[in-house]
């Protein structure tokens, strides 16, 4: 049996692959073998063969695979206790709460689990400001994506999305969470702000927020991305829209700073930001919301929560990742890797994606 | 500082309750205490104070707190790999997946990581069988849904529930997937069949799938409710509409058989079901999809999934839980107390909830 990358999966591997494809559906596409273990950068597959690890699961774990220091706090919390939320408060979840208000400079933390719920809450929340304090009435309120952006696969959030025709067989279209034109069903093109300016001047009384994820590497410079992110922010400051950095695959230090916004500078900071993916170092699910509290103040109880959100794993597992990019440094390793990369020889045929993947030894997706 | 039941907060409770509340937001409710550790039923808090905990977060870690042989498992898993999917498979998917297939006697599985996703993608997998396999237009493919029912937090199934004001405030309503007649606008009522009746003669051209809880301990007698899901089960197979049972909540043995809609008989099996919450004791957020091929094979890549879905540790959680149903014969144990709870005298305002509670020792939320 040969993959799609000319590679054949041996017998025991085969045998696995059958039985994933009779029993079960639902694959983003991965490498023809089946991992049993994994130390820092290297796997180990059934047939026992190594795997160096560049993508962690799209850079989800970030810290490698079982990162002692990850392994040994999150053992410990399953050690003491199983879940307590929503029944009950774990201790944990005010000190982790705070951390990330002051680490990322906003007044107040929402959490839930999967990184799709964490977008799909924060244009919720969005959604409801806009109707509060924007006065846009319910059915009118718009939410505003680009194209190429990922916010995850829940039918909330994937008209935000380029969905090719999946939008059409699955029959999840909204007119008011979008990434088209309103007026015109034409892509909002990322990088385009012509195409933003169009859309706000006809319609900002209608829109409640954007949601963009700041960096993409889809630019030919990361500063035509950072101009973009920078113009679209200011555009949303002059139309009274929220701008919503989602920084689920572009934050935690994949793109040389902790966020893939910070590089639009403080004055430019988003009104809110997303958190997940690689925020407990892939050790447990867990998503975070921020913002100030003109917006989370509009969170009363059963609106934006779920079963596993402030688990005590989660926010053991968050605490103690932030600690370790602090404890170790990561940043600032990863800029002093970057730089004798960059001075290593390239091809001129370089794109935004492969600096970014060379500035950083964390993958970009 | 009192609580909503009159119990003061101790001094260093206040200052954690004090920091939640500036630092954050989206709560359920919680009784006033922070926990520290569990063990078995019981909780112990920052006073030192021992909790019997009674929910087990809303019966999510329906084995209690820290039970030996999933901790165990759990560790093991988090020592020997981080997360491996979307990149590469791990070893133990395919297996999980055939179990959970055999066990419930469905084709396929499809696995994400909250109880809200998946009940999300369940309901887009059967809007694109209604658009694909009964022809309905993209635009009008309806999902219904009941009155009372919880099927998760976000957007693209909020509209499935009765939010109160809150669906307005957020500005999210769907005229595709609500709990409302369509025509009427009335709340389709969950024990009253006539309802759906109306609503399917008129409209079943439209109506792609049904989704509810199967029990709930709202109707005055369990006999009633299971007669209410059998009489709409057959109602969805005489206008060919998929009966979707959302297991999330009320599965997982909380009403003394493993799944509520297994109450109905073999003869009225859902189409598709859904597990969530207490699929892992309450160890690691995980949640599955299962249906036949007709539906599953739908599902094509980039559709449904998530990054944490089929993690390893998920996987090895679920696998393990199972494992303990059977091996300590839980469902048998709980049916002979609750066979002594059901002799002990009780009071004649017995309602159908109360009822629940006493004959499974497993909270029905």
């Amino acid at each position: 049996m040969a993959t799609k990358t000319g590679e054949e999966y041996s017998t025991k591997s085969q045998e696995l692959l059958k039985m994933m494809d009779e029993y079960s559906v639902g694959v983003f596409g991965a490498v023809p073998s089946f991992v049993v273990s994994g130390k820092g950068s290297t796997l180990v597959d059934i047939d026992g063969r190594e795997i160096i690890d560049f993508a962690c699961t799209m850079s989800a774990g970030n810290f490698g695979h079982c990162h002692p220091v990850m392994t040994k706090a999150v053992k410990d919390s399953i050690d003491t206790v199983t879940l307590t939320n929503i029944a009950t408060y774990h201790e944990s979840w005010p000190r982790l709460a705070k951390m990330l208000c002051l680490k990322f400079g906003y007044d107040k933390a929402a959490t839930m689990v999967s990184g799709a719920e964490a977008a799909d809450s924060v244009c919720k929340i969005a959604r409801k400001w806009g109707i509060t304090r924007k006065r846009i009435s319910p059915a009118e309120v718009l939410i505003l994506g680009s194209s190429e952006n990922y916010h995850g696969l829940t039918t909330g959030i994937w008209p935000l999305m380029d969905a090719s025709n999946q939008a059409e067989e699955f029959g999840v279209t909204s007119r008011n969470i979008t990434n088209r034109n309103p007026q015109t069903g034409e892509v909002l093109r990322y990088g385009h702000i012509e195409d933003y300016e169009a859309v706000f001047s006809q319609m900002h009384g209608r829109i409640s927020a954007v949601i963009i994820e700041c960096l993409h590497g889809r630019l030919p410079t990361i500063e035509e991305e950072i101009n973009f992110a920078i113009k679209l922010r200011q555009l949303c400051k002059k139309y009274n829209v929220l701008f919503i950095a989602d920084e689920i695959r572009m934050g935690c230090a994949k793109t040389g700073k902790f966020l893939s916004c910070d590089w639009m500078g403080e004055e430019n900071k988003p009104d809110m930001i997303t958190l997940g993916k690689s925020i407990t170092g892939g050790m447990y699910p867990a998503s975070y919301i921020l913002g100030n509290n003109d917006t989370m103040e509009l969170v009363g109880p059963y609106s934006v929560s779920s079963t596993f959100a402030k688990s005590p794993t989660a926010n053991i597992a968050t605490l103690t990742a932030l600690q370790i990019y602090e404890d170790e440094n990561l940043l600032e390793r990863a800029a002093a890797k970057a730089e004798g990369l960059r001075k290593s020889p390239r091809s001129g045929n370089t794109t935004m994606s492969n600096m970014l993947h060379a500035e950083v030894p964390m993958l970009v997706l």
